[in-house]
Order: structure tokens, then C-alpha cells, then sequence
């Protein structure tokens, strides 16, 4: 058994009752006593439904309120909510609700029927998160306290190998991971916090754990909306919103000449390396941006520049959060090496597989640390690229060719040869009405990068594979090599 | 083995090299990069000296940035520091070393002849902490992890009854409520915590503690000085002052006609009940007060009011802390009754004592919630003057006492009765330059309180007994009914 807290939701009824907990961008608003409420009734039809205590619970549902108040629910039956991707496919789902020993099934009405057509072969309903409908305060007993050490929430991750697993999240991971973001990016009483990023991951699901830790306003999105989030920045408060590359890229444009108002104090910025020209495009707007390092066994951010830096090591990833440590594996400063991290908002393990041996987490992302110790993510150590014995980053091509006008977005991937091993490809989506030739881009390379970090494929694509997160999917970059043509 | 961190100070090293840690009001500053290496280099001459890890070690001394540095140094051993009161005397601190199993004792200049008194009759050398020469890093290990299930201070409490015992807190119990305190007050950039309090008592160790949690600076003042500290607040960008109530008025008395600059926005106020006629002088001077109920069992706060109740629930200490239980012993809300505690800032208990039973400890506080469960301290158990059946509380006394234009300060004991059991006895300090008779007195009262509560005797005195931190010893006063007189 762990340290054990108060339940957090009902410390935030206590604390501040009538402060706002979630509001959505059309209006709706609930504060921290009517959340605890209804979390609470829900949690009674949870186990009215028969769910128990220790029991895995499966949750297929976009953003919404109504997301929000299961997740407390389950943390109030002392449940395990296994947080699913709407993007999967039934079968993809299939085989993590019987990885994950899940008992029962809740969707929302948008994604039931892939929810029901994957649990066909097993002895499992599905139930309508919209149908869990409020109950009674009865004799069952929930949760007043909430002990660190007890696993709470799943999230698969594909891993480098093989088939997906579940990473299981304690209740202490997801505390630690907030108090150490509370500890590098400060807490204001006017903090309002935008997540636009699915919950079942965990860049958005932290976010929801911060705003009941802190006892901060969340203003939920579905989904990301470049104008909504732009819109909601420019007018609602919003002190801190998190987005991937890509949003911040739609954002920027949205923004045109202006900038965002005072108040407006972090853009954190995760999901791997970001290309130059988008930060500098950034800086020239003064949007405060902060460079952020993590994945879903770090419960969201190990690594986050500090604000007194934001702009001086522009591209870090800052340095490793108050309780947590992070090395380079075995390298002098300065050598690209795997990144290594510890610390209490680190995952134990993963469902049912071997347990980790040592407290350290081997990442598989390659990164640096400068002369003062900032973290440079490099890349995925799957993603590298080795050429004639030489190391390729993706990530720093794709650098040169997204600051080559006309060029949106870039992806470069390996290709097998004969001679070097591998070459490095280009995937290229051009701006709406731009158009670029084959040699452009090459010579556009050429006089940025060595030889052999130049790509030897100009490939003309219309989006570039992502998966939920929002993250480039490097390895699915070749399957495109068919539909090849100049642009 | 608990859950571990890194050394909070390599951290904040690392994290902020060149920010300032400690300041002092003379001018003195030291890095965090520096107060790393300082308190490193001490803790290779401790090991010199012979400290062990798991040892304890004691230190009687004034505030200084070389306490710091020592504290620091004891951590990157791996000892346990003993912090002794300088106003003992050298039995009492005999006692403390011997009953805290101390193996090695530090003291400063000042009190270092006390401290070799004590050790008379002891195997143990007194070490003068001046004398601590920084030795360079060489081949000891120093502790690069802290455990949070650790013993890291002991601190001697009076108790109830009988002899003093050691408070034991261990990294996680100082961890957690310097993380508790800033989930409650926000934490800000520029936020500077002025320290007067000693730091051989929680309250001022407790801002130590916060400083290297948050990496944040300190301002460190030897002892309380109220022109010093007004002057600070005024000049230096003070942001948050830990003060009790007699500090509180002599800092009234400085600011006059003018307020506090708007970057100030903490004046935490612990140490006891407060007359409600200083609360109205704060606030009408919009001073942020902030009463914040502790003790040493706690880490120094474990209720503290929030930001934005500071007005409307003047008078009151809050609620508990994001991780921290507090409920009224068996009473209805409104009643009032022992307050009982319970949370991860909560020490253990106490060194070479029985084991406390259960999680809860009950703090020999009165107290009661109003209507919406915000905490009043009432009194301590052992100060409650019963008479007649009935339950006078000396602080409500005092409070009206305090009113009496006239009066500086006034404490309140019971004596023994025949008729009654006990009845109200007052000890009252005037303003300087004022008069007023025992007649005045009674008659201000006899308006303002049940007859029952009414002082039956007046004594006047020149000053209250109050302890190294400032609480008032009201079973102390009644040693001064011999010097009684009309003032």
C-alpha cells in the first residue's frame, strides 16, 4: 500500500465548490461540486451495472463532459478505466479488451457499433456511456481516498516491436506528473487550461488530472478546431492550451500579424522534434512556447523547458522535471544517445508482460544535452536512419525540407540499398496552389545538409500518416512510394 | 523503501543554475549552483568528522545561510539533523541530545558554550559550525537520491505532558507540504518568501523546504526585526512572509497609513488563534492575510485559508490542503471539538516513543467548522478552562481584552476555585504610556462576554511568556500572579 490522499475530486468540492471544472467551447459548464456529484451518482450505476472494485473497465468515447465524469466515477469504485482509441479498427479493439482483461464495455453512440462488432465472439455488452444514467447516493461505498500506489488508468502504445501494450498508470503517476508540472510552469489562480487533445491519450487525459489536482478550469474540446482554439485563446482566458507540431502549425496561421493576449502564458508543445522554421515563426509572435519531452509511460511531460528559457533554447526540450531524472545512455554531453529516464510519474510496467527490470525506462528516442544540459530530442531510435555507417535523423531533414517555401509538411523514412544499407526518402505535402519540382528540393538540400542526409526519392503526398496523437508514423511513410508523382 | 527523487538541490542546480536561493537582509546571496556545491563540500567534512549515514546529528544555532548549508549537507549524507532550540537551556538540551540518541552536535559561535555544557557528562564533542571548512568532493559517496520514507529532521515538541519528544519528518513529509502549500497559494515566478521565524521550528524550516522544492529565492533574516522586515517588503520584492500574531502587530504598527506593494500577496499567519481586532486592522489595510493552522506533527500547514476566501472567512484557517484530512472529533458542524489530522505532510510519529495507533492524530487542537466547513481554531485542549460545567476558551477572552483600547497584548488562565473548579485569570501588557484600571477592565469585559468568561482577577505584566516561536505559554502565566500591581 502507498501514501494515500483524499480523493482529489472531492477535495476540489471541498476547497473551491463553485469554481468551473470543465467548460466546452459551446457554453456548457460544470464546477467542481456538481462534477463530484455527478461523478459520484454515475459511479453508483457503475456498479449497479456490476462493475466492482479492481475491475477493468474499457472506454471508447470521444471528448465530452460526460468523459470527464467516468473517468471520476471509476476512480471512485476504485475501478481500472482502459482508455481505447476511436481510430482503431474493431479488430485492433478486440485484441486490447482481451489483452487487457476488460469486464466491461462503455461507448459513447458515435463509436458503439465498433465497440459491439469487436466484442462479438466474446461473453461482453456494451453499454452507452449515455445511457449510465445518475443515481441515487445507496449503501454501496465508494472511494474517499485514493492510494497512489493502485493502478487507475490503461493506455495501449504501439512500442517499437510487436503488438501494442498496455501501459498502466497509478493514481501516483498521474499526482506526481502534475505536481511536477505545477513545480516548472508555476500555478496562477487565473490558470485556464485548453486540451484539445483526445482524453484517451495521455497528453489530454494529464490535462484532466491537472485541473483536479490544482483545482483549475479545463476548457474541453472535442477535438482540435484551429479556429475554436484560436478563437478561445484570443477571447475565453485561456492561460495554457497543449497541441503536437501540426496544430501549432494551423494555429499560426491563424494568427496572422497578431499576437495572443498577456494572459496567455504556455503553449506546450510535445510529440517529438519540431521543425526550425515553425519555431522561429513562433518566436517572431512571442507566443510562449515550451518545448515539452514525455510519452505515455511518463504520464504525459518527464521534460519541459522552464519559462526563463523559452526563448534562449529555442528547440530543447528543457530539462528533467523536479522528481524525475533523465540521462543520455553512455555518451559524452553533446553525443546523441537513447534517452534514459526515472521518476515517480514513470509506469511501473505494462499489463501483463514481464516486468521491467531496474527503475530505469529506456525510451527508444534519441536526444542530446547541450553544454548546459538541455534536452535535444533527435528522433525514434526505430526511426534512424544508418547509411554507409552513418547516422540519419529524420527529424533534422525533415527540418530543411518544412523551411523550403511551398514545402506544408515532410516526412523522411528509409529506404533498403544495396550499397549503403539505407538511403534516406522524402514525403512531401505542398502548400494549397504551390508547386516544386524534384530538383528544387534536392538542391535545396544540398546546400543545407551532408551528402549523404540528402533524400535520394522525392515522393509528392496529400497528408502524411499520423496516428491519434497526432504523431508522424515514420515506418508507414513507404507505403505511399506507389502513389508517387511530381507535384 | 519509499518513493524516490533526486536531491532536491542538484535538481534545483541543474534546473537554475544562477538563481538566487538564500539572500540575506545585509546583502549576502548565494546561488543555487553555489549552495549546492557549498552544502556538498560541508557534507564531505561531516563525513571527515565522522558522520554516518543514519546518524544524527545535532545543531544549535541562529538563522544563517550556513544553517542552510548544513541542513543541505546533512541530506547529502544521509543523516538526520537534530535541531535544537537556542533558547534552552544547557539541561534541556542535554536531555534532547541523549534522548535523540545524537552522536554528533554542532553549534555556532554563539551557542557553543551552552552546547559543551550539556555534553559534560557525555562522550561527544561539540563542533563549531564556523569551523565546518569546505573540503573538496573526493571519494565518498554522497546521496544523489532522496527517499521520501526517510527520516531527515527531528524536531522536540513540548507535548502535553511529561518530557519533550522528537517530531520525526522524513523528505516526503517536508516533499509533500511544500507541495501542498503551493497548490494552495499558487506558485509564481517571481515569488520570494521572506523567512524571520528560527529554523529549528517548522514554520521557518518549512520555507526552507519550499525553496528547494520550487526553486525559488529566500530571503533569510537571523530573527524577527520588525523595521528589517517591513523594509523588505516594501524595497525587495518580497512576495510571502511567514509571520504569528505578535509579529503581525509590530508590522501593523510600521506600515502606519500605507499599504503593501501589489506584488506582495502572502502574509502567511500561523502560531494560534488571532484577536479579531488585529484581523480588522489587516484588513483595512488590504493586507493578503492568509491563517493557516499547523504544528509540528504536520510540517507546518495543514489547513491554510485560500486566496480567495482571505476576506470573507477572516478569522479562519481554512480548509485541509489538497492531500490532507481534517475533521472534528465526534462533533456536529458548528460544535466544537479536538481536531484530528491526517495526510502525507503528517509525521510518523515520535523517536524512540510507543508507535502512534491508526493514521489519524489528534492534534489537542479545539476547533469547529461553520456552515461551510471552513476551519476556526478555538484553543488548545490543554489551555481550556473549565468552570462551573461550562467551556471558557482563553483565546475569545483575549481577543476582547485585546480590543480595550489600551491594552497591547493579554493572555488568559485558569486558576483553581473551590465553588467553580477553575475560573478565568487575565495577564495584561499595556501600550506604552497607557493606564487603565482592573475596574475598566472588568467593566469592558462584563459588556462584551457571559459572566462566567469575565476575568475574575487582573494582573499586569511587562511582557507575556511566550516560546522560541512565539506561542503564548499561558500555563506560564500564572508564575507572574506574584508581581501583580495596578498599572
Amino acid at each position: 500500500m502507498g501514501e494515500r490522499i483524499p480523493h482529489w475530486l472531492d477535495k476540489q468540492a471541498a476547497l473551491h465548490p463553485q469554481r468551473t471544472a470543465i467548460e466546452t467551447p459551446d457554453g456548457e459548464r460544470i464546477s467542481f461540486s456538481e462534477l463530484r456529484d455527478k461523478s459520484r451518482k454515475v459511479a453508483f450505476a457503475l456498479i449497479e451495472n456490476g462493475v466492482k472494485r479492481g475491475e477493468h473497465v474499457a472506454l471508447l468515447a470521444s471528448n465530452s463532459t460526460m468523459y470527464a465524469v467516468f473517468i471520476h466515477a471509476v476512480s471512485y469504485v476504485g475501478a481500472v478505466a482502459v482508455l481505447l482509441n476511436t481510430r482503431l479498427t474493431s479488430a485492433e479493439i478486440a485484441y486490447q479488451i482481451e489483452d487487457a482483461n476488460v469486464s466491461h464495455v462503455y461507448a459513447d453512440g458515435r463509436h458503439v457499433q465498433v465497440a459491439a462488432d469487436s466484442v462479438l465472439e466474446m461473453n461482453l455488452d456494451v453499454h452507452r456511456l449515455e445511457h449510465l444514467t445518475e443515481r441515487k447516493e445507496n449503501l454501496y461505498e465508494l472511494q474517499t481516498d485514493l492510494d497512489l500506489d493502485d493502478v487507475y488508468t490503461m493506455m495501449y502504445t504501439s512500442g517499437t516491436t510487436g503488438n501494442p501494450k498496455a501501459v498502466m498508470h497509478t493514481y501516483g503517476n498521474h499526482w506526481h506528473s502534475a505536481v511536477a508540472s505545477a513545480l516548472n510552469l508555476g500555478v496562477h489562480a487565473k490558470d485556464k487550461w485548453l486540451n484539445c487533445l483526445p482524453l484517451f491519450h495521455v497528453g489530454g487525459f494529464s490535462i484532466l488530472m491537472k485541473s483536479v489536482v490544482y483545482g483549475m478550469p479545463l476548457m474541453l474540446f472535442e477535438k482540435f478546431d484551429a479556429r475554436g482554439v484560436h478563437e478561445a485563446i484570443m477571447d475565453k482566458a485561456i492561460t495554457h492550451v497543449s497541441v503536437v507540431t501540426v496544430m501549432l502549425q494551423r494555429l499560426l496561421e491563424k494568427l496572422e500579424d497578431g499576437t495572443y493576449p498577456d494572459d496567455f502564458r504556455c503553449m506546450l508543445l510535445g510529440g517529438g522534434p519540431v521543425p526550425e522554421v515553425i519555431l522561429k515563426k513562433t518566436s517572431a509572435k512571442e507566443i510562449p512556447v515550451f518545448q515539452t519531452y514525455g510519452m505515455t509511460e511518463t504520464s504525459s511531460q518527464i521534460a519541459t523547458l522552464s519559462p526563463e528559457f523559452a526563448f534562449s533554447k529555442l528547440g530543447s526540450a528543457g530539462k528533467a522535471l523536479t522528481p524525475a531524472h533523465l540521462y543520455i545512455d553512455g555518451k559524452e554531453r553533446g553525443e546523441v544517445g537513447e534517452i534514459i529516464v526515472r521518476g515517480p510519474m514513470v509506469s511501473k510496467g505494462y499489463y501483463n508482460r514481464p516486468k521491467r527490470e531496474g527503475e530505469y525506462l529506456r525510451t527508444g528516442d534519441l536526444g542530446f544535452e547541450d553544454e548546459d544540459g538541455f534536452l535535444y530530442v533527435v528522433d525514434r531510435v526505430k526511426d534512424l536512419i544508418i547509411s554507409g555507417g552513418e547516422n540519419i535523423y529524420p527529424a533534422e531533414v525533415e527540418s530543411v525540407l518544412s523551411s523550403l517555401p511551398g514545402v506544408r509538411e515532410a516526412g523522411v523514412t528509409g529506404r533498403p540499398d544495396e550499397r549503403w544499407g539505407e538511403v534516406p526518402v522524402a514525403y512531401i505535402v505542398v502548400e494549397n496552389g504551390a508547386s516544386l519540382t524534384e530538383k528544387e528540393v534536392m538542391d535545396w538540400c544540398r546546400k543545407r545538409l551532408a551528402k549523404y542526409k540528402c533524400p535520394r526519392e522525392v515522393h509528392w503526398i496529400d497528408e502524411l500518416p499520423r496516428n491519434a496523437s497526432n504523431k508522424l508514423l515514420r515506418r508507414r511513410l513507404s507505403s505511399f512510394s506507389m502513389q508517387g508523382g511530381e507535384g
